[in-house]
């Protein structure tokens, strides 16, 4: 009696132990499938705002490259041999200028659908870091433009007395305007880049 | 002699699983303490390469602010009213290029605790997202600095015909090289730092 007694506690504590050994992986999947769901969400948060992001630069860089790529000023007097004339391949910074944002528009351009990604795969952390790779070389290369325009646009203004560089402004005054336009514009979007690279680092770390 | 035998089993089985229950505690404890150990070693890696490359930037950023802050050519020729002269604070581009890497320098001295910091808690996710913010900041700073002058020192070398800039490279030559090399030490920075950068968002990623 006393050793029945005793086997039939001993399957019951089995019994009990099985129970919980098979409860225990169950739960622990619960968890794991649970917390994702709000880290999920705001990733997927994160990376709509980096879309709207990506498409604003684009914007900026694109405006960039199209004001200064269609900067020509002729001015209304002329000599028998010479017509004064402006555009901006008349200084190598401004063609670089274009050619670097047009560059970033088109990496800009190519980047959307890894941005997309993203959106439908919030946990995917390959793209993630790809595009933060990237960004940030496309940042250099904006800011680089942005910041050498501006101290050709800043001399075009102002000239220098000390190296005897006139400022050109005067004559070329539509000209100048529309070079500074680009000049900002290219800064707008040198921003929103860091603000994406910013962006990205956060996806990162919420990983 | 049945009732006892299936007893014995049945506490042998509890036994079993009871010393099976102990382990599995202990085997997971071993588990979760031994896995972060490749990962930490791995982050603590990256962070002492974090604190070298850090120590390389400021190296660099500190040469270029020297470097350009020390530019003082005097031509040995001068007339009764006029002696010619240049130094850095003759051209506003480059004034704001040694403010730039003095105060970029100023940062990687103060940031150099805060990797400190990173190497021997390799887990502490903060100070790597605020060294990473503010590195990227500081890139743009630097890469605006070196930009911007690499601009005026390409005039300065080669002049420009279409807006009647001469260069000045002929008379300064000391000047000019002095301020070229100042120039390729700040872009040296500026890479380090988009490194340092790449850097952070590795150990995040790994987070």
């Amino acid at each position: 009696m006393d050793s029945t007694k005793s086997t039939d506690e001993a399957a019951i504590n089995i019994a009990e132990l099985k129970s919980a050994e098979g409860k225990a992986p169950a739960t622990h999947d619960v968890i794991t499938k649970a917390t994702p769901n709000p880290s999920g969400r705001a990733k997927r948060g994160i990376a709509i705002f980096d879309f709207v992001l990506r498409i604003c630069a684009l914007v900026a860089a694109l405006a960039a490259t199209s004001t200064m790529g269609t900067t020509d000023q002729t001015l209304p007097f002329f000599t028998q041999f010479f017509q004064f004339q402006a555009s901006y391949d008349d200084l190598p910074t401004f063609t670089y200028f274009v050619v670097a944002n047009a560059i970033v528009s088109g990496y800009l351009v190519l980047s959307l659908p890894f941005s997309i990604v993203c959106i439908v795969r919030p946990r995917a952390a390959g793209a993630r870091l790809l595009l933060l790779i990237f960004d940030i070389v496309f940042v250099a290369f904006t800011i680089a433009a942005a910041a050498s325009s501006a101290a050709i646009v800043y001399l075009a203004h102002n000239g220098n007395s000390n190296t005897n560089w006139l400022a050109i402004c005067q004559q070329f005054g539509d000209f100048c305007q529309q070079v500074s336009g680009a000049v900002v514009a290219s800064f707008v979007a040198s921003v929103v880049l860091i603000f994406l690279v910013l962006l990205s680092a956060v996806a990162l770390r919420r990983h």
